[in-house]
């Protein structure tokens, strides 16, 4: 893109009816609006535009439905109790994104701009972020391939598109320990493969393992495939384990996802001083300090739980409960602090929060 | 499925322009007819239909573009010097999708019915299938997740469609040897993953290796993931090796396709008693038997190129060249033979053809 691109916006008259904040699902509900941008081989990335929530018109040979090259983020907006609306550290999903498509062999986005569409995306749709306690706008931006062609290659057309969805908890129970089961028989990826990436072949493939699991697992914890002995992440989660007074996190290998909350608690963590180690830790390690008393706590990290702590870990009909099944006090903390930034009630000592400014209806300049 | 479905036909009043044999690329053009068919919890898989080609209107939330939950088949239909129209061995590509729904959490189609399915339709677009040597129309079943959720879940709505498009060879150049590169850092699959499985995310997967790959390189040949040393498959062929007088092909072991073609090859080679083992190989073994002198051909084998000679095999700098670059005997026979039955031209002594009958416009009954 080597011009200026300007937002071309094409409103809908009315808005659909939103949903109550205490009827929230999550990932079920959209806004009035989208944004949407084209790529060609020959014109780049083209033609943004905000238009109306609409079913896509896709060829049936699309690329994406056959060869699944596709990639997709995830963030969110937050209400203010004055009323701005903030994003939380969402250049890195944008970077992320770019490192998702560099993977996939996407052609890459314009990082700035994509975030400029995003804010005057959320900008305009201001009235759907719904207001209660734990509730927000989750944003996807997300890129197809669309070209018309079977044939194993990276396709030559793209759609880029930015849908919004006002969410609920993701967990209705809040931050209540769950249930996670160590899963001994599928993988999700292996080094070499697509772990890194975003993209939907990763969830594919995660189905099945979930679908085995016993009555109440949440989601299933990941081994590595070469070993399987390695603890890599959960679901849609990366994972913490506080053993003996310091917290331990798989280190990124090349096929766990880098979320942006892991990042953010381990800063958080090396802030207050508390121990943090990224490495290889392996299921041994954790049942062998279960056993001898030292394993404090374990939670998930990630955009849309934020932190959920784990209260029991399942495998091979074992049972291992955590920290009696309650909430540690560092999961806890981190969640009051994230959340807490996120919802502008601290102060943000790490310049994470981007503010969106409102500029309703407003056009967007950006330079490609 | 309980009650007998009948496929609703709903055709357009003047078709396409059909291209010319000899202009015919792989994938490009599709017929003017499509089947389709939905899924949802409540009422199973329901509303069977040929309808003109054209775009599919799929909600930008629809499960296939985020979380990759798709499946596909490909198989191909052939026109005898007779006039006739021929399938070979359908039922296992059925089958076989059925068992990729199984790991992808998709609910399971009738294969008899699909099988109908198929035939009504390629019957009906019978003048789409090219004369010219070589060339078929190629049938591309596939299922996509449709339901508006983001959540990471088995979708509750699908679409099993069937398209068409009529195809030149594969390799425009015929059979004649490929070059095929080694690929060492990008994995496919690993054991416990999707590799079974006829899914888009391990298509995906496997483009970026194919663009890093130095120029002239038709394919890369997959190592397994965990020891990367054993011999997997090609892009889109099971791959054999024949070595001594004996034929090796890596044995199925949950990461790799079980490739219709695979199994005709082993059939075929048992029929005419040359020695034929499926087990583990290595790239070592390979290097070794070809510094012995006892590599006496390469070759892949898939539904799009039949039977793939390879010509060199590159890995690491070091380029090895295989039956001095020509094709090999045993390669070529199964080529000749593979063909003259799809085609009619020779016996079918394994009943592996599947006529279909010229019913255009007929109705079509199935019981679900
Ligand atoms: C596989 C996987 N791991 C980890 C995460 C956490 O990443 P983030 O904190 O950026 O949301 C997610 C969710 O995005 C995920 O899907
Ligand atoms: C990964 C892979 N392996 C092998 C094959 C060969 O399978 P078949 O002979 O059924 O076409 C294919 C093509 O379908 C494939 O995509």
């Amino acid at each position: 893109m080597e011009e200026e691109q300007v937002i071309r916006m094409d409103l809908c008259s009315s808005g659909k009816e939103k949903p109550q904040s205490d009827q929230l699902a999550f990932g079920r509900t959209f806004t009035d609006h989208m944004f949407l941008m084209d790529y060609t081989d020959e014109k780049g990335w083209h033609d943004p535009r905000v238009v109306p929530y609409e079913p896509l018109t896709v060829d049936p040979s699309a690329m994406v439905f056959h060869y699944g090259q596709s990639v997709f983020e995830g963030m969110k907006a937050y209400l203010t109790a004055e009323g701005d609306v903030q994003l939380f550290r969402p250049q890195r999903n944008f970077k992320r994104m770019n490192h998702s498509n560099d993977r996939l062999c996407i052609p890459p986005i314009d990082e700035a701009f994509a975030l400029k569409a995003v804010k005057q995306l959320v900008a305009l749709e201001k009235d759907w972020i719904p207001e209660a306690e734990g509730t927000s706008l989750y944003i996807r931006p997300f890129i197809i391939s669309t070209e018309p062609f079977l044939g194993v290659a990276p396709s030559s057309h793209y759609q880029f598109i930015i849908i919004l969805s006002p969410v609920g908890a993701y967990y209705k129970e809040g931050i209540n320990p769950i249930k996670i089961a160590v899963e001994n028989d599928y993988v999700r990826t292996v080094a070499g493969g697509t772990g890194e990436a975003k993209t939907g072949g990763n969830y594919a493939a995660s189905l099945k393992a979930q679908e085995m699991a016993e009555e109440g697992i949440a989601q299933v914890l990941w081994l590595d495939g070469v070993e399987r002995k390695y603890i890599e992440e959960v679901g849609s989660m990366n994972v913490f384990f506080k053993i003996n007074g310091k917290v331990v996190t798989p280190a990124l290998n090349g096929s766990i996802l880098e979320g942006v909350t892991r990042n953010s608690v381990i800063q958080l963590l090396k802030h207050w001083n508390v121990p943090i180690e990224e490495r290889k830790i392996s299921m041994d390690e954790v049942y062998q300090a279960h056993k001898e008393g030292t394993l404090e706590e374990a939670f998930g990290a990630g955009t849309a739980a934020v932190i959920s702590p784990i209260g029991e870990l399942v495998s091979h009909h074992e049972h291992l409960e955590i920290n009696s099944g309650q909430t540690g006090a560092t999961a806890k903390r981190l969640y009051d602090t994230l959340t807490g930034i996120q919802y502008g009630k601290i102060q943000d000592p790490f310049d994470w929060v981007e503010k969106v400014e409102d500029i309703r209806q407003g056009t967007l300049r950006a330079s490609g």
